[in-house]
């Protein structure tokens, strides 16, 4: 593999939360033509996938503004499946709020549908209003979450693999279809499921879907190393950057895994502008356009209200620190909470370095490059989701602007490397 | 409307179980080509809509054939979104092994991404298999199955209006996204889900997408009548046929609404010839090449060990009706049953017009439309979902050869009339 591995991480029409009111953005996530555009700069670019976020409920803050992962990202990788050829097609979905059998078909599926290009993220769903649209229970805590997304990944990968290779014969002379003795019933019976097996489908084009995993906390970093090809995490500081990739794939090591199939991926949200005062100009149109809504997204992060924090002054610690009750993602407000803390930033320059969360580079394409070069010189990644903040626009920017720079310093492909997002990936085919 | 609705209804490669061995048949109902041909196919000859069927489980009998319905269809049918323009995009999944929320989303997007040809067949399950794949409990009894269906049926109903005409205003100079006042909150509490919504997108473009419902027993009938646009129905017989679509409509009128918003769509297999003895020889090759997989389907269908099925002797009707332990298609079975009663017909000439289930014409092009017309005439039918005994190529038959007869009789459209399904089945749009 070429260096560094580069996803284009799609959220409605784009990161910020102004990117709806954009020049030249679109007002909208929910057609075709948007993500068909995605998925042809996503082939110029050479990325490797792209990555689709999920929302599972519209509160009342997202009436301001599209919402990120209003549609179904299964069915939009699927349409995406038909309309590119090289891109890898990942997808976010809960672990809290499906059935595994469903989740492990609807992916294989995708996998097929595309050529062996389909990829899951894993996540448990941090956000309370999700709950309500799935009973009468609340949220469960952090803890509870990752026991059932720990049985739910196992049930899905089992599934994944109960055609084993040679199980589909498809010999239509000699009128045998499928190899019985290579077909796994799993009989799985554990705490939270039970599921027969086996999977519909015939093993994929890539023998498993790619599985991705978000989640930065000790539960998410352990499911990570025992199961993830692939990580998506929070990092802002290179020196906690560079400790997590060295965690996670010590862990993996700890589970008789090669590090190296594990990779770590943060976030980066590339502000681009010719100088940097172009770009600081860019971001705060942005957020001009956005009603400030980054400040509201930072306060809901780090857990207090919005107004404990005045833009010139520090991040309030005590106030962070003493909230106990805080249920959301413990990966973006630890992120946030360490950059401020290491070099003192006030909130107005915590909101130029960490963009809804993710690390911000706001500046000249080759400012991004060399932070992406920085970084994975560094061991701190193997590459990045490139939050792109206003969709399809910035995507263009980035594929125009920082990829050459990066293929120029050798650190980016300068073409699809293999057929399937695995190969790409540089990974390993499961047994 | 001009005339009879005519969808093409994919099941794996083929509604016979030999289709897979067939002569130019596809061997594999798991690519991205095999469906865009389809695709192609369905717009060249106008048909109203590709409906897929959907297996949420395979068991012993699924490895000696292609699944039908092995892929997750809402996917399948998002890859087609992005290949045809104009042809409806219909897909089965269980109330019963699935959330509200997730199926009202997921039919929204394709509503969404298909620019207004989603459609969404819900059915209950009826296969024993499936539920082992989704925990602990046996398959629910009808009854059961269909209380919770009335209920998912209304929220996924409600989460589709969730965003009412207007709610969407996107005037990104004013900052406007939302209306809020015309976006509803449901907090639905009920005996199976409590739900509070709204849904995460707004308004699909054909209002919602349009409803379709199969199952013919009376329950079934009651939440056809009550909420779907159209009724996918398993028919035999044509009197019985009249008395059902008159049942329906009876009951939709009952329920204050108009009959004609209630479209009843029998299952028609064609298995096409020059001859009528050139069809006949091409389904016995069909048998034989299945291992006479028919025979054994019938013998599930009706209730009775397959031993007990002689094909020259008549269907055991005493056998058939001593059953009381059946637990699957109550349509399946009185549709197969009532047919071998009324023409007293022995078990092999039952096969020859029961396919699958299904009313079959094993003839010419002429025959075929000849039914068509005659049940449609009769009021005995809307239109039919085709059930294609081999796909592709018998679905190139059909719209090269038995399609243009139906033109030529004026009674199927000579081009799509609307831009969206529910424009094309000439159903009104939600309030």
């Amino acid at each position: 593999m070429t260096g560094a591995i580069l996803n284009v991480g799609v959220l409605g029409v784009g990161m910020h939360p102004g990117a709806w009111r954009a020049e030249k953005g679109a007002t909208s996530a929910n057609g075709l033509d948007f993500y068909a555009e995605i998925g042809r700069l996503a082939e110029k670019g050479k990325l490797h996938a792209i990555f689709l976020a999920d929302t599972l409920a519209a509160d009342e803050e997202n009436f301001e503004r599209p919402i990120l992962g209003a549609m179904d990202p299964t069915l939009v990788l699927a349409a995406l499946a038909a309309g590119t050829r090289h891109v890898g097609l990942v997808a976010t979905a809960s672990t809290s709020y499906n059935e595994p059998f469903n989740i492990a078909r609807r992916f294989a599926t995708l996998d097929h549908l595309s050529g062996g290009r389909g990829g899951w993220n894993a996540v448990t769903t941090f956000v309370p209003a999700v709950a309500a649209n799935f009973g009468d229970a609340p949220l469960p805590e952090g803890s509870a979450r990752y026991d059932r997304a720990e049985e739910f990944v196992d049930v899905v990968r089992a599934l994944w693999g109960s055609w084993r290779p040679g199980a589909l014969v498809a010999d239509a002379a000699a009128g045998i279809y499928a190899d019985r003795g290579r077909i796994d019933v799993l009989d799985h019976r554990g705490t939270h499921f039970s599921v027969r097996g086996p999977l519909t489908l015939p093993r994929s084009p890539q023998g498993a879907p790619v599985l991705f995993q978000a989640g930065s906390s000790d539960r998410g970093r352990a499911l990570a190393a025992r199961t993830a090809d692939a990580v998506f995490t929070v990092q802002n500081v290179l020196s906690a950057a560079k400790a997590f990739r060295h965690d996670v794939r010590d862990r993996a090591r700890g589970f008789g895994r090669n590090p190296d199939h594990v990779k770590v991926l943060p976030g980066l949200v590339p502000i681009l502008g010719g100088t940097e005062a172009e770009a600081r100009a860019r971001k705060d149109r942005l957020d001009h356009l956005s009603g400030n809504a980054e400040l509201k997204k930072l306060a809901l992060r780090v857990g207090v209200p919005v107004a404990e924090l005045a833009l010139d002054e520090p991040l309030p610690l005590d106030l962070v620190e003493a909230n106990a009750g805080f249920r959301g993602s413990e990966g973006f407000r630890a992120a946030a909470v360490m950059l401020a803390k290491e070099e003192r930033l006030t909130v107005r320059e915590l909101l130029y370095r960490n963009g809804g969360g993710h690390l911000q580079v706001v500046g000249t394409p080759e400012q991004v490059a060399e932070t992406v070069d920085l970084w994975t010189r560094e061991d701190a990644a193997d590459g990045f989701n490139v939050m792109v903040d206003v969709l399809p626009v910035g995507l263009a920017s980035f594929v125009d602007e920082v990829v050459p720079l990066l293929q120029q310093r050798g650190i980016f492909r300068r073409d699809f490397t293999g057929s399937t997002l695995r190969a790409n990936l540089d990974l390993e085919v499961p047994a």
